[in-house]
């Protein structure tokens, strides 16, 4: 159903700091670093091999990020998989009892197709599936399958 | 510096219920389930892509699961990248003033060499470094290249 960890979003406090940190870890700069203003977020994305890490800083105490972050928690925020049909995949899951956040795709910050799950049905990890049609990364998924 | 997402270790209360939803979620079965002594955990690895997800339930209320999940968080545990030269790695990192677990490559469950980097400098997450030559994954990286 998962084709990929399409990405690891980590909530930080600072940006600037832990861009830093993982520039460091890496070995790369971020590819990009953008603001999100309907998730009131600023993100920096580091491509890792066919994967992504995201840290994402809080631009509003009422960010997702903000709250994560003042409940003491810290660390990886969510969990990203990539799946080819996103609408097959959130009604499969509905059927099987998970509680979905999203239950239907909505639009994402990069306009692609996403959905999030609810933590209390994948073991604490809150998991946002993504659609990525396999055309648009065949450099991975085309000489794999 | 690292060359992929090596793996996302997840912390459970319950491998047999965590199995069961990821299964659902990546539509694969568990690659492996292992017993891990040393690190007092029982293991389930999803093959997800290029990366892991690895599902981590403690066998002993020492384990540093345990200890985790008894501080009352949850979710991500540690992530893992995969790098080429580990010892270079952690030298250059300790250059940096990175705060190290482990200074020197130790050998982990597995038998790779692998290395921790404290939280304190990785904008608060665990991260485990692992050695991965690129000759053992030629399906991929070899073909990046």
């Amino acid at each position: 159903m998962s084709t990929k960890i399409h990405h690891v979003g980590i909530a930080v406090r600072s940006l600037d700091e832990a861009v830093g940190a993982f520039r460091k870890l890496t070995g790369v700069d971020p590819a990009s670093t953008e603001e999100v203003a309907d998730q009131k977020v600023r993100v920096a994305m580091f491509q890792v091999g066919d994967s992504r890490i995201e840290l994402l800083e809080a631009t509003a105490p009422d960010s997702p990020i903000a709250r994560f972050l003042d409940k003491g928690r810290r660390g990886v925020h969510h969990l990203t998989l990539a799946v080819s049909d996103l609408a097959q995949t959130l009604a499969a899951l509905e059927r099987d009892g998970f509680k979905l956040i999203d239950r239907e795709p909505r639009i994402g910050a990069g306009g692609e197709k996403i959905a999030f799950v609810h933590p209390s049905s994948t073991a604490g990890v809150l998991i946002e599936l993504v659609e990525e049609s396999e055309s648009r990364n065949p450099g991975i998924e085309g000489r794999n399958s």
